[in-house]
């Protein structure tokens, strides 16, 4: 039987392991991409790991979160992510270059090669063919210093796309099918591939709309072939020479199949608060719209916002609409305003912000108290937005237009015949804005700013774990949940002991208190935590408050390897029923630690109820050590690497 | 003798007293303008007098504030603005139409109106020959009511302008030059009134450069003539039928005269931290730059950003720089796009911002600790760039871009030959970003979102006024310093209870804590109390704190008058050496207050020192009736107005 177009990437940068589904495996890493609000941590980490120049083929470093800066911390991290790039050989995209996801499918990313981001969709650049995954900065720091990355090896699933799609249906529709039919969970523990006629109509930009948004379904990944399509794409980027074929064998055998008729879907949105609760428009036209936000990593393309400023020519934006509009990159920018399509935005009434990720992290344009927004994003979970009473649907630009000139969700099939947009034969190219880094790197010196923080290190297992259950929260927590993301947090990333304020408040208000009250204890959990970003200060902040354990009923794939990263056990509840026993200031212990550790179940005492929990804890040996020895950096020191 | 053009204005609007410098008038006025940041309360106080329509020509709501929008605070206080507004037959400007300054230029001022603006740099009429004046927010609401608009008949300086600028030297470098001569206070009282041959040569948007920052000399206003320069540019406006000549008579008089040769004038900055200390830049050449923003009510329109265009065309900008442009109104922005300059920007490396005030409030791109920012704004005082040890120059657009280009303050005179920048014969016009008020507003529900609180109101006064000195501050303490306002604060601006915990801050970390633990008690100051914004929030949140009078060497004129409008005393020291005698939490107290109150002259006990001090009392009947009554709105609603 033939390889799948994931297999044979991993099979080329196989270290350890052998790909079978569940089982760890090491891969290579060829490049990394890390952006600005996960980057200063993932560079203090590189730091502390002592190597000199990064050993990757490339590795860049974006500038696309904290961009509104209303004091001095952003700026300073910025400072210092520049200045430590260009000391260590790192690529650096300026602050207004763009979102690191679409800078890199344009200017960076290589078919066929892996790439390795600090932010949950990394997979994007599965739009070109390569294996690209999400991971925590630390993962990150690790691969820019040459070592491999280590995850359990996913199920393929393969998706077969069959026909075409109609008229107004869009890539966001075909990733919304997906998550209605999946959900959040659907993907965990694996990497969708996308095969059949269907993908030859989908363009770049669409099939990374896909890619994008396949981190919603928790998958590791999500691929498309490097075809024809690529290639064209490429090219006109003025990148021949980073094409490569990158296809599924004829016969090539996948671990599960699901398929999709392309000419069957409809515009759809996903409603409050989940990018899995979809639903056609056609059942939303009674939905008043106050605020309408075009762009983010899932929906920023040249031919996103060419279709986008053709429903805006010669309209006006309802007077009860906000409607902003992020392009996703200087090129697109620049290639919209030499062609005129900027000014049919502008003349609409729309507000055109950075080239960036903007409101879709909730860095500004905040919506109304109970307002409606629509947005064009890849996630809509309760208060991202910086609202909290507001309802944010996510919906394809095309519906996000029409419905920013009526004033009321609006199905785009509505305005007669589509707008065609051709990809261009050549983009307009300049890569002005990315900064080489120095030749040696020996002169550069690294610029500190105040905001700049030591970050906190898990100390080595002792034989007793002990501690109280300081909350214990619901299915589906997000890290959004765990460590709250916005504009008002943003500037503290680098400074956890700021940041550790804030964790978990969302779901309970006094945890950070309880738990420095108590020196530190365990979290209890539901189904699916830690789903959502890739930053790894939802884990950075627990341990910062001493806690040792999370008990859930399952984890998140990139949380889980994060918690595991600093040191703090995810462990997982045999029977599902025994979350139910666990009460908040339950008094936990597990014994003989260091014994335990090495086992498949671990047993936790709990003291108030006189009960014992087995505690499934399924992971590698060297997921074991880096719990045994305090986490990666602890692990990577002790090895030498 | 005959008259200037601002004695011309104001008889032809006088409604109260004679023109006799110092003397109490009272003017009729034509129009009225808001932003959000003093817009919300300005509309809670107009509907606490409970006027049903607006009684002014034309009043505009403008939003150009907080537009950065990191939490509902901000799109509550638009939507309530909105909905207000139409009720009440106010114009609206949507966010992202534009500054209020520059959108008034362009779509509504008049020449030889009256015009009183809830912002202090409402003078920027005058560069169309509007007597344009800032006021506090609850003279506006009084304003559009149909209340006269009472102060005290300014002395007119004639500005003779000679000449003719050389290559590179600006509009900006004139008003620089003004500052420089006459610093900070040098306006105080006053009304410069430019004329001379050297006006000719010079457009509208230079006018309104000079005017704007009329403000930061302390200046009632700033004038220009209604000429030819004028009628061209209104009719490129498309409004030729609002030009008409207002010029001063051949052999008007006035109370001052001073001279300033275009031609002797060289490229100048505003040092750190404040808007009179100016230098040739020259002088600054070694100094390196990390940060440059281009935009604000001050140097936004269509000519600057031309030259600003044709300056960055080709090159990229430093790669130690950032560089913001934001274009003053949806109408230059427009135009930039269609014209292909904006794509000169990005293509360089620009980040272009929303039209608006952006980063000369504080809103967003604070720079980092300790960083270098040129900025063609027209305030830097210490701390309002949202970065307190950040070091701010102010410089012309041509000074800003050519320092973008080199990374450090560069003369533009090196640039060679200037470019020569038209103003068009016809701007691009549409008004679809203006929304109309309703016809009656009957059926007009207006929204208030859980940010809109009720503001404070003053009680009448009684016989003793007895507190602590809660605080003793130097010469120059501004407005930002009374009330900070930046991108974290300014969202509370209809928020007078959380905004009380930051007054003074910046001057007494303790001060907010003070005043509650002692209810209340007075302010001790030096010179020019007061000065920069026309915040109103200065007044209502120590009238919140309980602040029952100032005792200052000097006030500026708007907050003296935001300080007698909310019943606060504002008291000066006859001898400035009583100053020195005075500690924090001396006791004082005044008696008798119910007749002292009509007197010039106030006596103030000293019960810690057991000394007495004479405190000077200027001010009108009115004036006193307020203090009195509680405040003007008290003094309205009893009179019935």
């Amino acid at each position: 039987m033939g390889l799948n177009t994931a297999k044979k990437i991993i099979k080329k940068h196989l270290v350890k392991g052998e790909m079978i589904p569940g089982e760890e495996i090491a891969i290579k890493i060829d490049r990394t991409l890390t952006q600005d609000s996960t980057g200063t941590m993932a560079y203090l980490q590189f730091e502390a790991l002592g190597i000199g120049r990064v050993k990757t083929k490339k590795s860049v470093a974006y500038i696309d979160h904290n961009i509104l800066q209303s004091g001095p911390e952003n700026a300073d991290d910025h400072l210092y992510i520049q200045t430590v790039a260009k000391k260590h050989g790192i690529y650096f995209s300026r602050p207004g270059n763009g979102i690191c996801h679409q800078v890199n499918l344009e200017r960076f990313g290589v078919p066929g090669d892996t790439l390795l981001g600090s932010d949950s969709h990394t997979p994007t650049a599965g739009g070109i063919g390569m294996l690209a995954i999400g991971a925590g900065g630390l993962d990150v720091a690790v691969a820019m210093g040459g070592g491999e990355y280590y995850l359990n090896m996913p199920k393929i699933v393969k998706v077969n796309l069959k026909g075409k799609l109609g008229d107004w249906i869009t890539a966001k529709d075909i990733i919304l099918e997906m998550l209605r039919r999946l959900s959040v969970k659907g993907g965990v523990g694996k990497i969708f591939e996308y095969v059949g006629d269907g993908v030859k109509t989908l363009s770049v930009p669409e099939r990374a709309t896909i890619t994008n948004m396949g981190a919603e379904l928790g998958a590791t990944t999500s691929i498309f072939p490097s075809d024809d399509v690529v290639h064209e794409f490429l090219k006109a980027q003025g990148r021949e020479e980073d094409f490569s074929l990158v296809e599924p064998d004829e016969d090539a055998g996948y671990d599960e199949e699901m398929e999709i008729d392309l000419s069957s879907l409809e515009p759809m949105a996903a409603c409050p608060h989940s990018p899995d609760k979809v639903v056609p428009v056609s059942k939303l036209k009674d939905v008043k719209v106050n605020q309408v936000c075009i762009g983010s990593c899932t929906n920023s393309s040249y031919a996103d916002m060419m279709k986008v400023a053709n429903i805006l020519k010669g309209n006006t934006v309802n007077e009860n609409v906000s409607l902003t509009i992020s392009p996703g990159s200087k090129q697109v920018l620049t290639m919209l305003s030499k062609n005129g399509a900027l000014s049919y935005m502008i003349d609409a009434g729309a507000r055109i912000l950075e080239s960036a990720c903007g409101p879709c992290i909730g860095m500004g344009q905040s919506p109304a108290t109970d307002a409606v927004s629509l947005r064009t994003f890849n996630r809509n979970f309760e208060g991202r937005s910086g609202t909290k009473s507001a309802k944010i649907y996510l919906v394809s630009p095309e519906i996000a237009a029409a419905s920013a000139l009526t004033g009321h969700v609006t199905d785009p099939r509505q305005l007669g015949r589509p707008f065609e947009v051709e990809i261009p034969a050549k983009f307009l190219i300049d890569d002005n804005m990315i900064v080489e880094p120095s030749k040696d790197g020996e002169d550069v010196k690294v610029v500190r700013g105040p905001n700049i923080k030591p970050f906190p290190k898990a100390k080595s297992l002792g034989d007793v774990l002990k501690g109280k259950v300081l909350t214990k929260v619901v299915d589906n927590i997000t890290t959004d949940h765990i460590m709250p993301s916005n504009a008002k947090l943003l500037p503290y990333r680098s400074n956890i002991p700021y940041l550790a304020d804030y964790c978990l408040t969302p779901c309970d208000e006094d945890f950070p208190k309880k738990a420095k009250e108590n020196s530190g204890g365990f979290i209890a959990a539901g189904e699916n935590y830690g789903q959502g970003s890739s930053r790894e200060h939802a884990a950075l902040a627990p341990l910062y408050l001493g806690i040792k354990a999370v008990f859930a009923k399952s984890f998140a794939r990139i949380h889980r390897q994060n918690l595991i990263n600093n040191g703090i056990l995810p462990l997982v509840f045999e029977k599902p029923e025994d979350y139910e026993d666990i009460d908040i200031m339950d008094e936990l212990e597990i014994e003989d630690m260091l014994e335990q550790v090495n086992s498949e179940i671990i047993v936790v005492n709990n003291k108030t109820k006189n009960k014992k929990y087995n505690m499934l804890f399924n992971v590698t040996q060297r997921q074991r050590d880096m719990i045994k020895y305090g986490g990666l950096i602890n692990l990577v020191k002790k090895n030498n690497m």
